[in-house]
């Protein structure tokens, strides 16, 4: 069991500014994130792009304001369980928690702190009949091992990037591919989509457009689906695999079923802590919501600095906070 | 007359950073500050102090965050008006303000921000008799021309390190040096405090410890100062000047005759867009208050975001605000 005062949950930029405003304090962290790495969206979806409304950097790369936020942490030596999933919360006799994730790594804390962006992402899911029955049995909302499709008949469907992507990269593997697309454009790179319609005009892939999934049947395994267009005439498509690619969708996940107050899958705080309604348990940054809430980064530094005065108290009860400027006293001295 | 969208008065980080933030949404901003110099206390007083709590900087030179703010501000090119003390407000007939200056000019705007870190500062003042009767004849609460001293008696007053530091310089130029101070140790640096002890041991300057100040006079000019020690008894010491240095006191000034919700010297504002109780005027930074407000920097960075997105509906009433991400579109976009 790892012993904490404050558990964090999410490692992204705000998650780790909390980390040394906790350490002003006196207070150890703890972060769980369920990617494999800190940094949150900023390092997994956008680590190369330039951010231009951080205070005081007229341009910063995101992954570039992540290293510099780990190391203005590094004098606080938080403790980090990166790759998995929190899931479930233990509210103990003393007013503790205890945290547990997804491979059953346990964390003790005296308070809570919710700093999860937009939550897990999960696939966007078609509404198609009988979608469920075939998950794992020919359908899937990602690309893991193109390998699996090596010689076999896909059907990939969406019209964004990666849609596009797949499409391109698996037309050289599988033995046939078809892209189905409810539109006659693409919303993805155009250079990507310019491919894609290369390929189909060379006969290399199969481009059925204006037309959507109405229905997927098999036995056991999948084996076909069934699309309509433009004439609405129903049309069956025989296959191996289905890979809807409609995007992420961001979720609570398992923090919904912890009592928060959730607005608009928001957690609902108090602007003067950013407590939640559960006592000991804070959210900051993009995953709160209050009234004049602006989803910034900037925000959520703001409101890690206020959340940890608040924090304080269950870490050290018998203490009198005294607030102290660093610009007097410098990082080294608290 | 000036005409600006956002009159920003305090060209501190956070007025500065406000620039940026209505920048984003078209707004132009003109700055007053009475200080000659942007930066505000960064510049004015602790230019080359490192700052450790800005997210993003382990560590960085006060001035070089004025300078980052300017750079990040820069295209969206601010007007200045600085070296003037913000004087009055007039309501126009349309909702808009003028605001003049104690130098007359005069700023034309759709919505002002009060940006003004502590306020103006003025010295704070000892309670002895006569005090007031005798400034500016005899009686000085800085020392702006050390030659005025020049082979005369001067007492200073104080126990903090411009006490110290102007007893030490001026040593050398008066003919008599008196520091008194009410304790036995000194506030200021313990190097500084040394050299005092130093002086008067070579009786170089008069030291009188654990007393003070009860009474001034004079006939037309500053002749006697009035002291009390340990042993209550009262001595009359001769003097030319008396120079008490009992450090700066935050003070609104003008703007406390603005109508104002005031609170311990601070203004009240709304944290859902940093609004005071009058329309069309907003309060970010030190100079506002709230249930949880920390005097940071960064609070005030997130308070100029949300306070912009509320003054745009005066700047463009017919207009509605749709927000966009930097991240996205950059800044040169906007």
């Amino acid at each position: 069991m790892i012993h904490t005062d404050l558990c964090i949950i999410g490692a992204g930029p705000v998650g780790l500014f909390a980390v040394f405003e906790a350490g002003l304090l006196k207070m150890r962290c703890h972060l769980v994130d369920a990617l494999p790495q800190v940094g949150g969206q900023l390092s997994e979806i956008y680590p190369h792009k330039p951010i231009y409304d951080i205070p005081g950097y007229p341009e910063i790369k995101a992954q570039e304001l992540v290293d510099n936020l780990m190391a203005q942490i590094k004098p606080f030596d938080p403790g980090f369980t990166l790759g998995e999933r929190v899931e479930n919360l233990q509210k103990q006799e003393d007013g503790s928690f205890i945290i547990s994730t997804s491979d059953k790594t346990e964390i003790h804390c005296k308070a809570v702190v919710i700093a999860g962006g937009l939550g897990c992402f999960e696939p966007r899911k078609p509404d198609i009949q009988n979608l469920e029955l075939f998950e794992g049995k020919g359908v899937s909302y990602m690309v893991k091992n193109p390998e699996v499709y090596r010689d076999k008949k896909i059907i990939l469907a969406g019209g964004g990037d990666s849609a596009l992507d797949w499409t391109i990269f698996l037309a050289n593997i599988a033995k046939e591919v078809t892209l189905i697309h409810r539109g006659d454009t693409f919303r993805g790179a155009p250079d990507s989509a310019e491919k894609v319609f290369q390929l189909a005009e060379m006969g290399k892939i199969n481009l059925v457009l204006s037309s959507h999934l109405t229905k997927i049947d098999g036995n056991q395994h999948l084996e076909e689906v069934h699309i309509v267009g433009k004439d609405k005439e129903e049309r069956i498509l025989k296959t191996d695999y289905l890979i809807p690619l409609f995007g992420l969708s961001p979720k609570l996940g398992p923090i919904a079923e912890w009592g928060l107050n959730i607005e608009k899958s928001a957690i609902s705080v108090n602007t003067e802590d950013y407590s939640t309604n559960v006592e000991r348990i804070y959210a900051i940054g993009d995953i709160n919501t209050y009234p004049g809430k602006l989803k910034l980064i900037l925000s959520g530094f703001h409101e890690a600095a206020l959340m940890v005065q608040s924090a304080f108290k269950f870490v050290y009860p018998d203490q009198k906070l005294s607030f102290k400027y660093t610009t007097v006293y410098g990082v080294n001295s608290f």
